[in-house]
């Protein structure tokens, strides 16, 4: 499909444009970054394998009553969403402690949380995502206490759909990022659901004891680039349900 | 006064005795300590100027129905507190933009925030005391929802408290550090309130966009001996109400 010629945003993962009848394209871009941007590479049809995991991800929540920005997957690598306003505030819900959460605080790498943990984080580059709490997105005027509400809402509520539907792939939701957007006096759930942005573990290897993950954390572990296909090729196996036809 | 032989704690700024009635000796130490512990040194009597204000502002908030744990000033340096199990998290209470709060978000130093802003943080040294949020305290155990809330509304009514007296001494009271004790079913104000523990800035200097201030940020800062000095005289008289006699 031809693109229009003016690009309306450009992020490290997606570039945006504006359609004639308002609604956005998105287009997933091939590139890996990881450890804020200082680290970069590309992956062949990593774009494709993204949007159409989005796009099947973003349905399977639809179903469930969650409203979210999808319209449809033009062609794989491409997809037509509502133009939304996007409320500055990343939310992170963990199931497992891993990452951060474990180098941070008293907290076994791999061990499951008693019940879900959600942080916030302001989308903000050149502060490179500072976490925030209510408060503070009280102050900056990023949402209202009823918006903040209803994100803690989705957030638990995106987790209670995947986490069963990952489960039934054979999979551990171990922890997710999500953004929202406002439309119509209510929020979206916006952007992307991909292995850039959630990390995923094998059922049977976690009962194990043994983390084997098949998300970007191979990319920032420094996995080589057969390590990273590998993992998003089982990624997609398992959440759409067919071989990667790319 | 002599000291028991045995030493129940010690920390960085602070030994902890216990009586044989059960109560608890403070012993303030003269040690400036800043950047994690990376940064040390000395400033003689500073026990005494801390333990002092200490006592004076624990009794002033007192007055104004919030327990806290203060028993008496024994003597400059040594103060007899109730034992309270102290709840490992440290609540930040901010009223101006400083510190590491505007190297993290987009606020301007010195700006006034719309509404007081709480944080929260693990005690814990090995972890460099991390941020934590609501539900970090939930799973890591810390504290009970109830007393998550009885927290922030003892912070905010110390805040009251606390901002019309040093504005009433031509403070502005830009950011301060609370800790919380169980004892016989409710919750006390424990630990010490100093210029190790706050931010205050001169009023005057302060409405004409200049920030001069008395308490430990001139250590961080590398100030000189003098001018550490100087600053806690300045505090000790603006809090206290006289001139530090030591």
């Amino acid at each position: 499909m031809k693109l229009p010629d003016k690009v309306m945003k450009e992020g490290k993962a997606k570039v945006i444009y504006e359609k004639e009848d308002g609604n956005l394209l998105m287009k997933f871009k091939d590139d890996l970054t990881a450890l804020d941007g200082l680290k970069h590479d590309q992956m062949p049809s990593k774009g494709k394998y993204n949007s159409v995991m989005t796009a099947h991800l973003l349905k399977l929540v639809a179903d469930a009553g969650i409203p979210t920005h999808l319209v449809s997957l033009l062609e794989p690598g491409l997809m037509e969403v509502k133009k939304v306003e996007i409320i500055p505030v990343e939310a992170v819900l963990r199931n497992v402690a891993t990452g951060s959460m474990v180098r941070r605080l008293p907290l076994e790498a791999g061990s499951r949380l008693p019940s879900p943990v959600i942080e916030f984080y302001l989308k903000d580059d050149a502060l490179h995502d500072p976490w925030i709490n209510d408060d503070h997105v009280r102050i900056l005027g990023l949402a209202t206490a009823e918006e903040l509400k209803r994100i803690r809402e989705l957030t638990l509520k995106v987790n209670d759909v995947l986490l069963d539907y990952f489960a039934s792939k054979g999979l551990v939701l171990a922890d997710f990022k999500l953004e929202f957007g406002r439309l119509g006096g209510d929020l979206v759930l916006a952007d992307e659901i991909t292995p850039d942005t959630m990390r995923i573990f094998d059922a049977k290897e976690f009962e194990k004891g043994r983390l084997v993950e098949y998300d970007k954390q191979i990319f920032r572990d420094g996995g080589s680039p057969e390590d990273i296909k590998a993992a998003y090729d089982e990624a997609f196996r398992r959440i759409v349900g067919e071989e990667p036809p790319f």
